[in-house]
């Protein structure tokens, strides 16, 4: 079963969207099985990070920045703006897809541990995400 | 099911990979199920990126090129070529697995995502890439 | 089926566990599926890299640890200690979770592949590991 699902990005950075997965996984109705979750774009990504304290995902928007900064003389593909070469660099240095193992029918994620869609782009977008489930 | 793909890569960089993998789709005649890629290798790796504009993938490889450059000091692991550790590192960066889910009979990549994989070595050889399809 | 593996870390760097998971492995007696793996921690990581030389290893580790050094001006997130940061940006540069196929039984890893957790934190601790067999 897939389902695909759209998350409005309206800025750059990180939004969670555990609750948007877990809600395909308890309609599918698996007690066991697998999760898996792939962002349809290549200048936005997925990563599993601490769903705590926001401090630290402010850190990882603001060092990424850093190495991986706007207007670096290497680019030559600047078409699309100052921001889409940065992107799609920073989608390669995190992930596209993940597999998450359901666990009596919950997502088997850790105590600390979030789904979430990076947006890269400045302005964000309608954002699709595919989550397949398999029991 | 699971093929292994021998993908023959005659220099460092992205070869895409896409149209293989989607033959393995469409030979396991699965309508819905889980496409996963893996390369059987630690100085290749796999991405999934832009498959438009030849200039995003130029800039990905002379970006991690210059993020990863060989002759560093701090390397101790030297026995195999000035590019043996650096291809080390950008597949540590990178991804080894890839899993994409399959709807409708075809690979559920968004309009602009290519499958590739990614040549670490400056000789390139056969690599071997393990395509899985579950139904 | 999914089992938890508990993986002692009692310092910083890399552990393997190929062993560990392919026990999982053979228990399940799946002759062709698939295997995934994810850490269910956001201060460690997976990571599929060389088994043979341990300098290989090494220098993976001091190489992220120069790209991602502790006491960062950047970092607002240093409640939990130095470490702690630097270990965020280590798991989201690599991997959080692997889909590895099952071939006649067997983890489908090339001849110089090992799974390693990847640990970030100085002391270590008792880390949860989800394997899951789809057969």
């Amino acid at each position: 079963m897939t389902r695909q699902l759209t998350v409005n990005t309206r800025r750059q950075g990180l939004h969670e969207i555990t609750a948007e997965v877990a809600a395909v996984v308890r309609a599918a109705g698996a007690t066991d099985g697998l999760c898996t979750v792939m962002v349809q774009h290549t200048s936005a990504s997925l990563i599993i990070q601490e769903n705590a304290d926001p401090s630290a995902r402010h850190d990882l928007e603001a060092w990424l920045h850093r190495l991986v900064p706007e207007d670096d003389p290497l680019y030559t593909h600047v078409a699309e703006g100052p921001d889409d070469m940065p992107s799609h660099l920073k989608a390669a240095l995190t992930a596209t897809t993940l597999s998450i193992p359901i666990v009596e029918g919950r997502l088997g994620l850790g105590r600390w541990q979030g789904i979430y869609l990076w947006e890269h782009r400045h302005h964000g977008s309608a954002r699709q995400v595919l989550v397949h489930i398999s029991a």
